[in-house]
């Protein structure tokens, strides 16, 4: 038989990088520990119904989607704002609001590989449910720079928009959520002809006109949308909320790098402040995400406020490696355990489980080597310690422990052998 | 829109047993690094070949199959033994060995639904590579002992058994692999009848001689099978294995309750010993492996002996939910943060921000409710303290904090906020 290879756009994660993700995942929780926002653990497949109800054609069309055994259309989640939705309209329907969920997890997407970006990634997904206020959308902008913080990354910075400014404006002059749709979508691209060549001449205008304006700083690019789009009235309150979302946030000590008045997202279900934010080095985003005022109640829910924020993980941790930050880890001291001979193989066992009990990291000799291919292989993996089990000295009730880096050995009685090792 | 449902056998964990199951995560990571195995992340979606080719018809009749968009035959991962092994034919051909591996995440198997079986289920898996030797198999074993007793549970018992024996006996019998699997597949499903029809009355009287060995004690019980297959050279040679094994792992403290001479497992790619580990109150095992020494070479490597376990996390949590055996967590401070008026949002949320800075779980009133209405939504949620952030207070660089256990507040300087909090 041949050698199986991956799937294509999925990968392994070998240890270090497994570590590295592992620690981006530890910073989530620890971030959603601080702002309290509790984890609930939803399903992988999903009806595919659920997924692709509000998620936008984009995402809709690159979806695993598959029959189970039971004939069920069925697909891998390719986010979990879907799933935190329907929770909220069944399992967590009575919760009192406001409800905080953390989700963490692989998503799938069948997108082109490339760097940073593949079929199958991870994600830490933050929902407040129930609140349509700014501090709750700021909320989820402070808990992401938390993230990206403590997550050691520098120079990141963020991108923030509003979609109720750009639907306020087309739904003062009548045009359908479908066209809507699908003029968010070419903005989410950039394709701004593309979009605006659906809309008639002077809608087209006043959109391009809000999309071409610019400023140094984020608080001015706010003080022109709101003039430009002062004549319509939601696109106006719109703009003021995004207003004081920038003051809430930028008072918060985290800096808001670029307002993008044309900015869009990929998702169809927001309808208020959307956001992202990168670094220097990746032209991809680590997270974003935005208002959903209407997805609960399109899942069969009461109208119900939301707002939340996905960050991508092992983008994170690519990040990270990128940056050179290392994830802080303390050590446990690392011992190997080698008996001289096969009859001092269950002493020798003894030991391991006793320094295990003390909280060591040891790995026991399995391969029955000789003594200096064992030690060879000790030394290759970078341990600390080997504790050596002979006749000789177990009759005395000692080992011979030899510390690894300065290649010194020594007798010591079992019962000392613990504090010696701790130092 | 109607409500969504799960899919079938698919199902959410909220807060509570979400934390119980990232609890139990926790402790296996632990267990890796006490006995040395890093881990890796491999894809949940993998070649339907390699997934299928040597876990047996049970497992292969009830994989999620589909195939992706680039029409691919792929499936969701139903354990994760044939990653690991595609890994050392692979990336980690050239890892020096012993090659120790942790794998945590969920698995798929299209069962049907009861008490503890899910059709999303979650493993961790530990695989020792490159060591034929028992002192691997015991480690299986100590580890898998060191998990179920970190994670509070009383009274579990091991199961032993060793496919060696029964395979050794067919084997000398030249028994077809294919019919052996067929017996091995009824006898773990204890349909022994229906096995031993299936070979001739000699073998099939020496195999029910085996299977009907008894004894209250596990090592008098491996005598048995002993002088029962002392005429099959390989049975023997299996029995004399699963002896050593049996003494390595008492003398270090497990004890194994029951050697089961008949006893199979579903899985195909067994050769040795196997194991699994149960509670009274479950039928269901909570974790199980053992030996598989060519399955490697199957997937194109290098001939590589293998030993291996699969725990069962979400059943070890349902196991400590039926135990009544609470995860033992120390819980941050909680601390809601509660602007008086409007005026105060921005000084509240940089309050808020320093707390959280400090450590300490903190909820920002994102609802803009009246104060009474706030306070006794904090009160329900169990927070320690309410930091109420007013104009009068906030002129003289203070709030009113409230300890919402003892229904006491005083007012305090912001810059003691921390300390009086912390206690």
């Amino acid at each position: 038989m041949p050698t199986f290879q991956n799937v294509r756009g999925m990968r392994d994660l070998l240890p270090e990088e497994a570590e590295r993700l592992n620690y981006v995942i530890c910073k989530a929780r620890e971030t959603a520990e601080l702002y309290g926002y509790k984890e609930v653990i939803t399903p992988l497949v999903e009806p595919y119904e659920l997924l692709s109800a509000k998620s936008g054609e984009e995402i809709r069309n690159r979806m695993f989607a598959f029959k189970d055994l039971g004939n069920r259309t069925v697909a891998l989640r390719p986010e979990f704002t879907a799933s935190i939705a329907r929770l909220a309209t069944t399992a967590l329907k009575n919760e009192p609001k406001p409800l905080r969920t953390l989700s963490i997890g692989s998503v799938y997407r069948y997108d082109e590989p490339q760097r940073g970006r593949y079929r199958e990634f991870w994600q830490s997904d933050f929902e407040v449910i129930g609140s349509n206020r700014p501090e709750a959308d700021a909320e989820i902008i402070l808990l992401t720079d938390n993230l990206m913080k403590t997550a050691g990354l520098r120079n990141y910075a963020f991108k923030i928009g509003h979609i109720g400014v750009i639907r306020g404006i087309l739904s003062q002059e009548s045009v359908d959520d479908k066209v809507q749709n699908a003029v968010l979508q070419r903005m989410d691209k950039k394709e701004y002809d593309e979009a605006f060549n659906m809309l008639n001449p002077r809608i087209s205008q006043t959109l391009r006109g809000l999309v071409e304006l610019k400023s140094n700083n984020a608080f001015e690019t706010v003080e022109k949308m709101k003039a430009h789009v002062k004549d319509f009235d939601e696109a106006a309150a719109a703009a003021d909320n995004l207003s004081e979302i920038l003051k809430l946030v930028t008072e918060s000590g985290c800096e808001i790098e670029t307002v993008d008045p044309g900015f869009g997202r990929g998702l169809e279900y927001y309808t208020g402040v959307i956001f992202e934010v990168y670094i220097p080095e990746l032209d991809i985003a680590l997270g974003g995400g935005g208002r959903y005022d209407r997805l609960i109640e399109v899942f069969g829910g009461e109208p119900t406020p939301a707002t939340g924020v996905a960050h991508g993980l092992d983008r994170i941790a690519l990040a990270m490696q990128m940056q050179k930050t290392a994830p802080k880890s303390e050590q446990k001291k690392r011992v190997a355990v080698v008996p001289v001979r096969e009859e001092m193989k269950s002493e020798a066992l003894r030991i391991a489980q006793k320094l295990r009990e003390a909280g060591m990291s040891v790995e026991f000799e399995v391969m029955g080597r000789k003594m200096a291919k064992a030690l060879e292989d000790a030394d290759r993996r970078r341990l600390d310690y080997a504790v050596i089990v002979g006749e000789r000295e177990l009759k005395q009730g000692a080992v011979v422990i030899r510390d690894l880096a300065k290649r010194e050995q020594t007798v010591v009685a079992i019962t000392e052998l613990l504090e010696r090792i701790r130092g």
